[in-house]
């Protein structure tokens, strides 16, 4: 079987520094060079040649250079030769822009996915995309993981006898009911609704959450701004204890401190798909608890390098 | 300005005849030969050099017929030097296959968006897909119509007083708000749970629903499942008069006569892009209105032939 | 080397069986769900990452149906890491759609054979094309195999000392002479004309047929009008005992009973890269023997896994 | 409607001014340079931004020269901005090289036709492929001529009564019958066999030639040597004047005065798709004829250019 | 005709708007979002719909973002319909990785030229590429004007009686013979050397410079450590007054002052292919002048639209 | 790992020889048929199925013949189902068509670099190429080498004491000065200047070569003319023997004889890129050195083969 050659992009290195550590493979050095004129170069300091070479980016700001530099290091990678090129996206943010609700806007999660290809690429190793239609953008091999055992593993570590899981809004109900079913606990949901103008509320919560402590589960948190209102819900309703989930915590503009500074918020918990901001002042620090995406990250890659079925990773899900 | 030329596949010649009436064209004709090998050939029987030619064909029973014909015309008509050829597809099926949420499955929503622009399609003309994301499926431009100012035109003929509008999931009930502000009434939806093994049920009804008849609005009736469970939460809440609305409606498996059979259910509306499958019988047909999607088509098309925006055809909804 | 995985379509599900058999590999089982809408889902229910993998599916009645399955099927493996998909396709139907003979026609063996590389096929194992130019419609690359040898090894247990072979036109003259070289025998052939409007006729038989036991051999048989205008030529030129030989057995309303109604007909002969349809009656069955070609397509899929020779297949015809 | 661009590549510019003398618009010049290292140059000498251009070259000896020239052509046309390139092959050379009857052999056919369109080129206008499948070949549309009306307005100046057109062998044979009906004669056709080995000879002759005046059909004369054969069987079967005629009259290796050197054969008669070599000598010059298919070639292109249909220059045949 | 549709990203909005006002057509607005996450979303704000679609954006800092905003314009455009998409890169700053000069980089020149066409670019106008090869990196037309014209007219109202135009090095000496044969005046160039190591060095000049009021002309300064250099260089040799010129005057990291505070150089003259820096201070301003292009950039435009030759706006250079 | 198979096209078959010596694996054989009409055919008369196929066709003189030939070898191979095509170019003569310094001329070498691809290539290996931009004309992976280790090694024997390096341009100056590395001599280098019309003249030498020995290095020599112009100068400056050293040794137009009439010329050495034209005299062969790169182009398909790093070919240099 050729070698695996793992490098990293400028977004993320610690994440790969960590695949790469449960990998057992060398995090092979890149050098990203920008010229007077604000151009980048990348040059991969290993041997790509025949070898099976994955690229870990994940999409977070500055996403334009992020981007460009993965985009670039792809193809470096086909320039010299590499047997297979596998880009590792742990957040992919352009998943966002997946509809055209509005006349002549761009479609960014699609148009992305045709630059990689464009650049190089020959499969995705993604982690819970905003919407699961948003794999049919790619026309090449996608395998699209997603973070709930990791985050079961760590809650079933508390009581949960009087626990609820608690979806922001329906959209993400379906992933919000496998946990649940996880963690073996009920669920709810936050209804959103969008009836008037462009505001959108969460109008109600379905399902008991009176008396309750609550993990609210979401697949990702930006400015938070949804959580915080779900949070008033909840506490209109009775809820107790809450606790925070999510996959990617992007945690824009505050968000960290906002939400950590909710009384009733005990723990913030998320993965490491993006290096978590600096934001963190001390407080913040105490209730968050970042869970590490990497040991699952690397026995994807090993079974995508050894051709062994990477959906039987989440058997019993 | 090079001409128009409409073709008709065999999936639904009396909407393509209406639409060409509309467009003061002549439908031209096709002739579709099957041979003793079970294979297909298709002839278009006009002139499409140079002109600007609309393949019009719904995706419906028998899909794979309908479809593989399809293809076969738009080959024909790249062979015979068409200057653009826009596939008007009423019924998108395939967009249902929107996501792979099992491993090793097809993803037939993507596939059959590449066969068509394999076999030629320039760009595409649909109505109501099933959800928003397969538009980025195509890599080819598409205008996507929705039939909600139709059926709005349709109930503004009824005292709308006491009615509210009610999607039977969360799924659609961006499109139910923006149907339900055309009539300048409320709305409700109906909140699906998938909480337990693969069972999914309206556990219950957002928004106020009793004592209001109500209009019940979803993008598609198949099998009518979902609207059946819907109007036994709506009767639980006290709701009155209940209307039925859908833009595509397949009525498969004797939906039609089980949904007219209901006794509140006082009316039935649905448009043209399939054709009403012949399974009416007098009492479903009573309560059936079938409203016409081809003056929309005809219109987008006609802006799509002389390059007008074919966006401002909602403005106002 | 990374292993073999072979999966069958609806079509012909014994074939790949007993192709399996061959190759000492299991057939992998596809789950093919119809939904109420009449689309198509395929789920290939075995790993198919970094497999040899290959697709067994004729095109045969229902084609249409059988085509799109076979797409998806592609477009599933492909989704799933195939390293590569063989698509075998014992039985090409549209290869008889390989020219233009009226002004805007489709051209069906040019664009399945896009179709199928645009759903991601990697090469194509056929049989006994209609015309040996459908090869170069594929812009990847094709095994072209046939049945002769198979043929042969069953006529050679007649007595052939007083038998000609006999092709039913002249196109088809190039494979009867190879046959009857490895027969030992002569060769004869009707010559088709078409010279009035759209009649074609066999006007005479090439070559010494009086007195002779005769083997008609075509590359398929549907209807088998072609075969009985030759039985008519046959027997005013006085030849005796007739066998018929063909590679698809395709049988088409009636053609197998037709055929066995002769009495100069003693023997039928055919191929199963097609199933033998349920036509057949008693007397019919009597006449009919069936040779199998899965030793021949699984000694070439063995040869095309372990990157061997195929062509050498053929040496000594 | 954007203005037409005529441009000839060093080919056959007699042809290119022919046509385009019948088209009214001027023949473009093109400067076409040699480096010292053997490589060429194409420098297309008119505007061509937003033209319909026209490239004409038939591929003739020497065929891998012209053919890089009009790769080249394609290429400076696509640079410059055309807003349609047509190549415009009277003689499509590589359409023998159509079938795998050997392993390992290239598809010539198949390959120029990709390399053709990897170039620029946007569609075809061919003349007498020399076979129909080879139209399948290109993914672009392709215009396929044939030159049988002008040969027949040529021979109804001749007495017909007592003349029978005869094809050389079976393949060609379709076309014979067209031309036949087109002149109110009969047809009749040589039947090749390749029976033993590699050796291929005409056996016999179907239909009645006996004192009978004949017109010999072929697509194409290069060595001559089919006709040639042919001659002696119509001799043995007592056959009269013969007349031979054909699309393409490559004369390659002293055929044209092989061909007039025979005493029975009063005439020879080709079109201008190639330049006719200058191996005519005086007697062969007496007996040849070239007829001129550059106005079905400017009709053909005038009607591309315009939009209008070219199936129906064939009406009536 | 189709209408015209020129729209600005946020690159450069003043030189768009000085072209439309040169075309005398509106600069369309074009709205561009940021998401909380960082991604971008584009909006073209006027009907694109078979519009002849010119957008306009050079890539300068931040390039990653301008690069990216330009790709999802062309991907806004394509989905609207556009019927031509032309991007105008006034500045096409990846045109400097035009090589691989060391293993396992990047080639961003092509890459980026791939990524535009992947992105819905039918076409490029570009000005003054750093090496003429890049034209050959695009897969579409590309019209490649330059700026000598500008520079020379502006140059022409000084005495140039004494003047020499000098190239700091010989890779552009090509272009500064053409400006110094519109200007009438002699030329000299800098011979940079490479001989021992990384270092660069002017080791001479070409030509005679003793004496002589000086041009200096290059295609972008940057750093402007070049033309530092070469001053010295001339200083030794007595050159008198210098001017600098250039097309792209990127003046990164303080280059303009530290050019204008050399006090041998009386003028700097470049154009507005990219913003003139915030950096200018008092000093540096008044010895910068900034020529327009949007001129020869309307006119390209404007020729492009109508089917003009472009390469004519060059004759007599 | 699968095997390697080298075949190589008529253009060059001693050089492939060679390089199947140092490999130590046959040189398989080629077919080339021309036929009646002067089309080719190839027939790679060695198994490639699954094989890594390098096909071994420098593009001389006749180029197009030599061209077609390879693009053919490339279509077979393709067909044959070879794992890899590598298409080994030791002279990529188009690469001198790479750009457009004139309106409307093709730009052969991209186009070239496009043939290949689009007949089968999966990678390159070159030598040489005459601008390294021309890389980047190429779509899949280039290996790039050049000769100055062979020519290095060939004149480290002489006493260097007194040499000095001379490029005739400015252009190869990077290359004369690693090749005077890797000598341990200076380096100077011929200015050219094309400041009047279309005239070019080397008008100065750059570096001391007064009573020097010199090696004039260049990357090709055809028609020499550029180094006999060069020698005028050398003889003006007082330069004493003169050895010439180029990688591609076309000398046409009776270069080689040209040259070794120089009395100061004593040796001029090349490498068997392109074979050795039949011109050279007795005097001519005196002075005429021939260094072999097979070795190097076998150890760079054995590294390619085997996965291993080309780039490391070239480290010291």
């Amino acid at each position: 079987m050729r070698d695996i050659a793992v490098f990293s992009g400028s977004a993320h290195p610690a994440l790969a520094a960590e695949i790469c550590a449960h990998l057992e493979t060398p995090l092979n050095p890149v050098r990203v060079s920008r010229f007077a004129n604000d151009c980048l170069e990348v040059q991969l300091q290993a041997n790509c040649r025949e070898r099976d070479v994955f690229l870990v980016q994940p999409l977070v700001a500055p996403v334009q250079e992020h981007l460009v530099e993965l985009l670039l290091m792809c193809d470096a990678a086909r320039g010299a030769s590499a047997a297979r090129i596998t880009v590792v996206i742990p957040h992919y943010a352009y998943a966002r822009s997946d509809k055209k609700d509005a006349p002549r806007i761009s479609l960014g999660g699609r148009l992305v996915a045709d630059l990689l290809v464009a650049a190089g690429a020959d499969r995705v190793l993604a982690m819970t995309l905003h919407s699961p239609q948003v794999h049919g953008f790619f026309s090449v091999p996608v395998d699209h993981l997603h973070a709930l055992r990791e985050l079961a593993r760590h809650f079933r570590r508390h009581d949960l006898t009087n626990t609820t899981v608690v979806s922001p809004d329906l959209g993400n109900a379906k992933e919000a009911a496998a946990f649940a079913r996880l963690l073996g606990v009920p669920v709810a949901a936050g209804a959103k609704q969008r009836f008037a103008g462009d505001t959108v509320a969460i109008s109600s919560v379905i399902g008991d959450v009176s008396g309750r402590d609550v993990i609210v589960l979401d697949d990702e948190i930006a400015k938070g701004s949804t959580v915080i209102e779900l949070l008033d819900r909840l506490r209109e309703l009775g809820a107790r204890k809450v606790r925070v989930a999510c996959t990617h915590g992007l945690f824009a503009s505050g968000a960290l401190k906002r939400l950590a500074d909710q009384p009733d918020v005990v723990e913030i918990v998320c993965t490491n798909t993006v290096p978590i901001s600096a934001q963190a002042d001390t407080e913040s620090t105490e209730k968050l608890k970042v869970l590490s995406i990497a040991p699952a990250l690397a026995e994807a890659m090993r079974r995508i390098h050894n051709g062994e079925s990477v959906s039987a990773l989440f058997d019993g899900l």
